[in-house]
């Protein structure tokens, strides 16, 4: 079915009328009109109040809410409020919450905390999604349905076991393939019967700290599985509920984290009527990986926009430390995100709660409820630039020339392995590779391992350790066909259930990347190994270093040190129509830069509108048809040059946030150009 | 009723003869004649001894106990035994264990493990000190009851669960009520039954290691609030029962910590008849937080003296290290508890256990049972310096001229608070203040939010977060009556319930102050802002700065970098005959000294003898009618001069630890002047 | 009975066929025929295997293997497999699992987790055995059984708590000797009734980290010897049932760890026929350090050679970085056991398994299956070396002059001690004698407190902190016949169940050492204090100083800082007619090289062939009759001169792994020299 696109820029965020007298909501009204705020979302976690017991719902109060809201002009965002449980559900069905990874039951209190194979939890939210749909379906000002909130976290319970059990039968069918999936005959684990398999919590297979350890890691990757699995069930139950009533309104939940290691995304993706994305950088999170889950979030989408659904106003309250934003610099860490797709942008939260966990989260409109406060300046300041953004911006469907490839059974495969080196880091790895390209202002697009890879002339796939039975093949396919693959040290070992693939590393990359890995060398934390370049640049490796042996490939660089010294440290195969380059050992950031810029110019590729020149500000562009508009983000803290070489003679100026000095940035200052037609 | 007061002061300490086979009894009287130690405590562990099972009691031990030290002229604190449950009781009631934090019942062990809420606990424990007070209460030896021992610690039983229910209802009347107050509309926590209420263990609304992070700040203070309270009702109990025997003799419990988090001792200070606590300083305890602490201590006795009723004469067997204490540094610490108000001066422990846990604690009759250590050397030392202090000192209340306010509530309050810099903390804040005041030997008084502000000139108040419904404008009216507040950033943010108070911070505190901070920014710990006063000094602030609409007040210093640079930092407020002061960051040590010496010479207030000359040297007094006793401790390990403008021309001296350097104090060095009438 | 001794060494290890077709074996029998493995381990975690459930028991690939091995040729170590128990094991009879520290009943799951109390385990692991021993206790390749696994790890539940409780009448014999072995008058802890004793988890008398505090030390260090009985217990079990169809097989298990703080190996040791180790240097282990575990497990045989059992041929997938073996350091490091007393030189493994925890262990055989890897030439070449070594090795019996004592009681009781330091270390402060023993080329034996002195010229016994009852005088009696002590600060404090002997430090110690130690000032981490021997050299010491008396003893260095300067800080007594010296505080490396060349040479003892001179060369020799093969090691990654005055007249050279620069040993060089006959 064709679902309702969004028309214009959502501008709002996380409101709990509820909360306030009727009569203060004129006075936020009027705030949210100064600002340009054109949107709210509501009723996230109103389940107590609107279901008192389980015999009785209260509509009273989201009715008037609605109509309010909806009469002054609102578009809502409305959340189907099953992410918060109601005391008397713990009381009445301790099956609704969780065991939690120490074999402990939990009771009332915090929030998404519902077993996901719960009946009681199913039914029970079911119904109320139903008595939702039904009454507010019709309802026009309603843009986008928000389930639930932010899915996450584990359960360990006898319900989930049993769950678990038929989850595998389904995927394995027999004992006997299980455990040769799993390798159970290690340690003597053999299993005779499905009963026998147990939760991989502290009591069972699983040590250390919370999800980092186990002794059987087909298991605990398959139990991430089956929670992200069962999670999705429930989020798939209340959509159609919501469509059962009207299946063109946009049906969404909001992903979260850095991104959020409990759910697979890519899986969650298809079932999103648009992605949505909760961002909340810390005081110390550098911008190229805010630019990372933006890009990610719009390659979940396909390409397509997302919405930026909650971000903090000012400060946040669960973070270490939360310095205030600087003048401008809410405008300019909100349009990064427009800048890599998003569609909307909007606050959590709208208005500051008197008490409870977070009161001290930043709001527009603050505890003083004064309306003219410095954060409203810049909220209003944010408001009229958005405004002026046209809005054919909504339909621009991106697409990159280069893609790098993200993948949570990677990352729950790599958290897993006991071995070698402690520091082994998947998500840090792509971020490395990451980072390089975003100093050289190179757009990519981030993909999972299902996307279609022909449509890009490079793939990069750094650490891919796990290669899932036609993933190997596909690659090779891409190569053969004439893309470009890079890929890494620590890929290509294991299949699905993280057995190794016999015959030599890296399994089935070998033919695409021409070379045979025979160990690989641990590099302690303050160590590196010297490499060089074969046009002579000097460069360094960490973590690990593998011993290569070229089997058709040839060596775009050596290691200079260590017992291994002349051996190759980085390699290219021509396969095919293609070429296939392996990085044999963590490269710094200089390394990757030169070897990236290297590999592109090789390949003609203009990918970048700078010729490659690093700078520290932001520039990357959304295009629509055939009309582009670059952003030029400053999103540090002192005025920064814009490269010399930066080729703008096709584009025009479309925004300044400040109208002096075109050849810098302020601090926090966006420029906007627009190609000429 | 009016109780026996102590007429000499009490040296000695626990002592566990019952350890010990009677012969050696002797040995120990002679030991003890010898150092001039003249009392003893005794039976704080002993009932597994007294009541070997439920059906029977054996008091014949203690009765020879009694019998011999009283004969011998020792002075008897006598404790009631109820902190150790014996072994018996866990296995015929396991309800008299606590269930943990962690959502687990404890069986037999440890110490101070009973769960206030648990009926058989209650029941044998009356019971032992019903036996107990009815044998020993005419024994003029007893000079004071001891009951129990370190109260402390929490439980998260289902009994302590349907109390606390009963508790909130009394104090709420309606679940709407406590819907309000603990803003339950949050994350959809409103409950519609007294039963929905659930313990906030990390099974429920708890998270982050024990007692740190809670999804409820007010259902997490409360609970500490009910805590408090069950545990004095056990001690309210006893002492009950101990005075339906005997009305005259004082009865107390050993406050502890620095100081114990778990009791709001201010509450529990009402219901001692003298205040007593355990002093236990590491290392590396600097010598103005142990001043804090006596004063404290002094404090929660409205002035009147205390007991010191535990130190240690060595070594501590729990610290990380423990080094000897250095020649003369035993007399020169326990005269520092004897300079704040202490009239008794006691160890733990007279002599060392040969097994378990403290083993390796020092005591005065080591494992060698020597009676010609260094140690004893020491004790008898101090023995005869004790004996030559005047009975009148006894007798001495002390009240400075300045306050300095600590509160519970406001300590349970800070250390829930989510938001803006994990490095909030309402006791370092308030030691920064004590400390800037001790370096220029200001003398001052610790008091409760309850006290009377109007017998003081002064009255600080750093980081009052937690404001009171009453407390407001109790503040309001002492300044407009001429008193002088000093507040800072974080003050007046809640109410009781650690709900907000709307309108802008510092809430209540905005009429005094004729101030409003519109935002607070966090500042990283390793970084600090410039602030100026008008005079032109320099100083900087950390941990927060509040950014300060003046409505009223007037600066005193401004911000000299960051974006709100020139904007005020410390702020001035003429409110009726009062002042109030605002310092709205956290001031490094010298910027506070500079503000306190210059709005007291303001004041004209000639607080300090020493015309506040910072020396590392402790000056204090106590005094009784019009006499004055002026102490001058050198607590450190090097010798220090006196200060130049030291005026001690209406003093005599008194005492002298060396009788050379008139114008130094050595290592460890007392002296004492007298004024002269 | 007389057992068969190993007539060749052992070259081989763990190997797990069944987990790769049979088709397989031959391409691994003909790796490991090329590089002179002649032994495999196997059988370790099959128990699910050989029992898929408890009705039936299938031998048939076992009996695949071992007739397929053996016929080849290779030597069998055969394990009982009960080290691992099935998954239906579990959910039949959940009391196999253990309760854990936190009080916590665990399923399924990881290895060497069944509760030792547990009758459903005892019955099935002694029936799993009497089928194995039965079935091929005649099969002639069986060099030895192996039984269980790396025993370890403890239990908490009932059934534990049950048979702890008879342990400990049948020790005590009545409530009120256990009342005073554990000094229970302490914190009221006295028990009337043998059911009132819990096991000491974090539910009853323990707290802190595991296994690090406790309430009442009596308890938890006699919990520590019950559990490693009753392990103990479970090893004697099977050996018996072994040695009922076989009584000619060698029987062991596998000791581990640095070492396993769990057992104590002394008491498991006399039931050893031959003792066996698993070595897991981390790639910053000193060398000095394995070199001491080698010579403990020599000594846990009375000097007879030892197995070892398990090392890694490459990497170790458990530690933090396991960096490549560097070309030679696998021979180097193999040797380095062998010069110590191994008899076999065995990897944990011969292949590596694909899937589970250590999938990432190196092997002889990689994931790769190539025949012709780095690794296996290491191993290839190292085989050839042990071919050269001579079968009288096998038989060679080391006897020392030296010995160094160490104590798993107080191994416990020092860990359990609080107070004064928290860094106490019983085995670091024996290390730290064994390391500067090590750099002086003196050899020496590794004793327990039950073996005999008398045959050892020097006896060191470092904090030897609990002395029972009989080891005072043993240790008296040694010195009085000529014998020369070396002990140190906390030493002789406490009895077996860790009372403290009173009358004065170190209790039955004092008598051979002349002197009493009045108190011990614990230093600072980052401090020391001077020491000057009285030859003038200056050194230092840390951690802890005695003050000490000399009561007959002289000083032969003294503290030359703190109020204690000028007292004595190391101190020698003439006892009878032998020595006894004092260490009064932890000495750095220097001090105590600098004191044992003094007192070697002193007591006229050739104990160096080079004569003191400290080298970063390894210098061991292994001897049989009057035959001494001298093995000189450089275990570094750098060339290291032989000290010049290593006197190697009467030896000749017999392997040398470079033949070139006879006066310097290469990176992971090693040089034998035979004695000349």
């Amino acid at each position: 079915m064709e679902k309702n696109q969004l028309t214009r820029i959502l501008y709002g965020g996380d409101y709990n009328p509820e909360q306030w007298p009727e009569e203060s909501w004129n006075d936020d009204i009027e705030v949210f009109k100064d600002t340009k705020i054109n949107s709210i979302t509501i009723n996230v976690f109103s389940w107590s109040l609107l279901q008192p017991c389980e015999e009785k719902y209260d509509f009273s109060k989201l009715d008037k809410i609605i109509e309010k809201f909806s009469k002054a002009g609102f578009k809502i965002v409305l959340a189907t409020a099953t992410a918060a449980m109601p005391a008397w559900m713990f009381k009445k069905y301790p099956d609704v919450g969780r065991v939690d990874y120490q074999g402990r039951r939990h009771t009332f209190g915090q929030r998404h905390n519902f077993c996901p194979s719960s009946p009681n939890y199913q039914r029970l939210a079911n119904q109320l999604v139903d008595h939702l749909s039904q009454r507010y379906a019709t309802n026009q000002a309603i843009t986008v349905w928000h389930i639930n909130n932010e899915y996450g976290g584990y359960c360990y319970c006898d319900l989930c076991q049993k769950e678990f059990r038929k989850w595998l039968q389904k995927k394995y069918h027999s004992v006997a393939e299980l455990n040769r999936a799993w390798n159970l005959t290690f340690w003597g684990h053999t299993i005779y019967d499905w009963e026998e398999v147990v939760v991989p919590n502290e009591l069972g297979d699983a040590f250390g700290p919370e999800n980092t350890d186990t002794a059987v890691s087909g298991l605990s990757i398959d139990y991430r599985r089956f929670q992200s699995d069962s999670l999705l069930k429930l989020f798939r139950n209340e959509k159609k509920i919501i469509e059962s009533y009207d299946d063109h309104v946009l049906i969404t939940t909001n992903f979260h984290g850095t991104p959020n290691p409990d759910l697979d995304y890519f899986k969650w993706a298809k079932f999103q009527d648009i992605i949505a994305y909760d961002s909340y950088p810390t005081y110390d999170t550098p911008a190229y990986k805010t630019a990372f889950l933006y890009d990610l979030m719009r390659g979940l989408g396909h390409g397509k926009p997302f919405m930026l659904m909650e971000s903090t106003p000012s400060q946040v309250n669960w973070q270490d430390y939360s310095p205030l934003k600087r003048p401008g610099q809410l405008q300019a860490q909100e349009l990064q995100a427009v800048a890599h797709g998003a569609n909307t942008v909007q606050f959590f939260q709208l208005k500051q709660s008197v008490g409870a966990q977070e009161k001290f989260h930043g709001a527009v409109i603050a505890h003083s409820e004064k309306a003219d406060t410095r954060v409203i300046q810049e909220v209003k300041r944010l408001g009229k630039t958005l405004e002026q953004l046209p809005p054919e911006l909504l339909q621009a469907k991106k697409q990159n020339k280069i893609a790098i490839v993200f993948d949570w059974s990677n990352l729950w495969a790599v958290n897993y392995v006991a071995g070698i080196s402690k520091d082994l880091d998947y998500l840090a790895t792509v971020l490395n590779y990451y980072h390089a390209l975003y100093d050289l202002h190179v757009a990519v697009d981030v993909i999972g391992i299902d996307d279609d890879f022909s449509q890009y002339q490079f793939v990069i796939a750094p650490m891919l350790y796990m290669v899932k039975a036609d993933l190997g093949e596909k690659i090779n396919t891409f190569v053969e066909n004439g893309g470009k693959l890079v890929t890494s040290f620590f890929s290509g070992l294991v299949n699905e259930t993280d057995n190794v693939y016999l015959g030599g590393y890296p399994g089935p990359l070998k033919k695409a990347t021409g070379i045979w890995v025979e160990e690989s060398d641990a590099i302690l934390p303050d160590k590196s190994v010297k490499i060089q370049f074969t046009d002579g640049q000097a460069t360094a490796g960490n973590l690990l270093c593998d011993l290569i042996h070229l089997e058709g490939a040839s060596s775009l660089a050596q290691y200079t040190s260590e017992f291994y010294q002349g051996t190759p440290a980085i390699t290219k195969n021509v396969f095919g129509e293609g070429i296939a380059y392996y990085v044999g050992s963590n490269l710094n950031n200089d390394g990757l830069k030169h070897l990236f810029k290297n590999i592109f110019q090789a390949a003609n590729c203009p990918l970048s509108i700078t010729n490659y020149q690093p700078s520290p500000l932001e520039i990357y562009s959304r295009d629509w048809n055939n009309t582009e508009y670059v952003f030029i983000l400053n999103l540090s803290d002192s005025a920064e040059k814009i490269p010399a070489d930066l080729n703008l003679q096709n584009y025009q100026p479309y925004f300044n946030s400040s109208p002096n000095n075109s050849n810098s940035v302020e601090a926090f200052g966006v420029k906007i150009f627009v190609s000429k037609n």
